[in-house]
């Protein structure tokens, strides 16, 4: 007799043992009073402020964006009732579609149930209608964009990270006439480091390859408009497929591409991942769009975010913390230890109201752990200063070194995946 | 140099060359007036009566959960702003996750953004920790069960729709010791029929199997209290993992894994598609929560449905339609042509103010396409009679035949992944 369960135990087991099982904080948001949250602890409800979300500009909570979503649904309900095909397009579906296109200056755009979707069934579909295909994929992607290469079933490449040299390398060995899709990120969300999109858009050019970027780290954050880091290095158009988030700065749910309209109608014609599923209810379409349209035209919560995160890396540094140098919004504090890093997580949690979620292995190269802080416009300096204080208590207590800047960690392995 | 658009192009030809192209119906739900939507045709709005929903009960439009939707967006925003692990584990999505393993009589149970992602990586996780883990995937299994068999890569057998002669053979040919997971569905979207619970369960005892079982188009729907058909059949307890969506009679977004404890730890642990993507809003979770409980307590929405479909079979049957004769809500009106069938949904739609998607190939083999009816409690006996009339003068202008009850299609290719 197999013993099932005996199997998902010892899993587990394994993950204990390695100090990699994950325990979920039970959070409780607050509108109005971002970045605190209750905290549904043990030991019972307890504020705590947020210094590890994703709502990278707070728009989650902006009054513009809930009224969208509650208005959408008190008019056409709370879901979309079937697939794109089978009666489940809906109006505020649309109306997003045609805004992201706007904002990325393309032809179409095409929303997914979530960015990870977008990846995986975009990446596999686009590539799978290229005949005989190269993929060539940087060595730090996502996990979602790992899996859409794997489900693309052709052959891949990676090149090492950011390192363009060895992209031409490989470019220039492919067989000129053959298909190439280059899959890369902007801001890459463990490192918050920031790839040269110029000089892939001149490979890409010069070696004839197609372009997918992901923007999820950089939607909404960079760029006049918020279209992420190609518009603000002014090479939006010569992407071909920009890939994005609505639930990050966006603060609601989904992902999409932005692409030609062939690109994109022949996405939605053969991907499985889009067509096989129920479509995004108005509600969350009706949130994005209103979150959108706002931050392509106010420019204050990319401002204040810029102000959080200055201050957030000058008070980190100047108490001597080892925050990796990045150019973006993303500020890690290196650990290194499994043990140490989960350890100094909980000691901000239980004594300071901090919460900051350990970053361990496999989202990270073991020997990397980290806290990753991501400062938005609502983490004032009175945060902040407690925020250092705070860390520089926990480094104490648990004898980690205080000193100069980190150095820059080493190349991360290509098999990891970040971001969850 | 390679022409990628001129890739997308010739894909999207090919379609269009196999009448397989498929163009969106750009809906517009108005709370309260379910099933009327607004159709914005390319001639302007026009009122509509969908006949193809998937919000099978209308609970899409229930006051108790736009409610429930609008409150939880009011006070706690309207993104997660995280990943389960770093700050997206909301207070309502703790909550659902306990009404959905009280519902199923389970140990715990797990949401995913969408049932498409519960099944893909849900089914390739749990095989993936069954070390030499054999499949065996019922022939009409949904996309995304395919595509979680796929991923799994590990060997697979597929066994005769719902035969559960050829499941004992393949199960007893396999090695005792080995671990089998068999997978598959409940309701059978396209054709309305029901799998053999009891003897599944009979023959994965017997023979030592792990059962996955999809519920997707009868959660809500079935059993005293709405968990599905293995509430009704007595067997729920008796099944592994139940696999289920929020998107369809529960009227949200959404899917979800039911278990033991281990079983939703290890996946909860594991699975890619679960870690690496943000968390459900808690607006669209507490939407969720608000539709169950209801649905566990109300049979009244069961019971309109029941009258509802039993009345739409009994007046297609009478008017001489070819109606497929099925035990569930789902009713298929046979056309066998992929043009006529797009034709009878167009003319529908234009003359007649009816709105049911033609569903063509792959989504159905070739040559059982069909029109596929989903009454639901708000279709009442007006409505019922005007559908009859308008399917009569539709099928008597394309000269469509006319008489007594169509036999049961010939057995669907394996290949077929239904539902999109």
């Amino acid at each position: 007799m197999f013993d099932y369960n005996g199997s998902f135990q010892f899993a587990i087991a394994a993950l204990k043992r390695e100090r990699r099982y994950r325990v979920f904080a039970n959070l409780e948001r607050k509108v109005g009073q971002f970045p605190h949250a209750l905290w549904n602890s043990p030991s019972g409800k307890r504020d705590v402020v947020v210094w590890c979300s994703n709502d990278y500009l707070g728009m989650g909570q902006h009054p513009e964006v809930i009224e969208a979503m509650c208005s959408a649904a008190r008019t056409m309900g709370a879901g979309a009732g079937g697939t794109r095909n089978i009666s489940g397009t809906n109006r505020a579906l649309v109306e997003l579609e045609a805004e992201l296109a706007d904002l990325h200056g393309k032809q179409a755009a095409l929303v997914f149930t979530s960015g990870y979707v977008s990846n995986h069934t975009g990446i596999a579909t686009i590539a799978r209608l290229l005949p005989d295909c190269l993929i060539l994929s940087d060595a730090l992607n996502h996990n979602s964009m790992i899996e859409g290469v794997r489900a693309a079933d052709c052959a891949k490449q990676i090149w090492r990270h950011n390192d363009t040299q060895h992209l031409e390398e490989l470019l220039s060995r492919a067989a000129p006439g053959r298909p190439k899709l280059i899959v890369f990120e902007s801001v890459y969300s463990m490192d918050g480091d920031v790839a040269p999109l110029e000089a892939i858009c001149d490979l890409a050019e010069r070696y004839n390859a197609m372009t997918y970027l992901d923007e999820v780290h950089a939607v909404g954050m960079y760029g006049p408009r918020g279209a992420g880091i190609a518009e603000r290095d002014g090479v939006m158009e010569r992407i071909d497929v920009i890939e994005g988030t609505l639930a990050k700065a966006f603060g609601a749910l989904g992902g999409y591409i932005a692409g030609t309209s062939d690109v994109v109608d022949a996405v939605r014609s053969h991907a499985p991942g889009f067509i096989f599923t129920t479509a995004l209810p108005p509600a969350v379409a009706a949130a994005a769009t209103a979150s959108i349209a706002h931050l392509k035209a106010s420019g204050a919560e990319r401002a204040g975010q810029r102000d959080a995160v200055a201050a957030t890396k000058a008070a980190l540094r100047q108490a001597g913390l080892p925050v990796l140098a990045t150019e973006t919004h993303i500020v890690p504090v290196m650990v290194g230890d499994p043990d140490l890093c989960k350890q100094a997580s909980d000691l901000l949690l239980d004594r300071h109201g901090i919460y900051i979620q350990p970053i361990n292995y496999p989202t990270v190269p073991r020997g990397t752990e980290r806290l990753r802080i991501t400062p938005t416009p609502a983490h004032d300096a009175r945060l902040i200063g407690r925020l250092a204080d705070a860390l520089i208590a926990v480094w104490q207590e648990l004898d980690l070194p205080l000193g100069r800047d980190h150095r820059p960690v080493q190349q991360r392995a290509q098999t990891v995946a970040a971001g969850g």
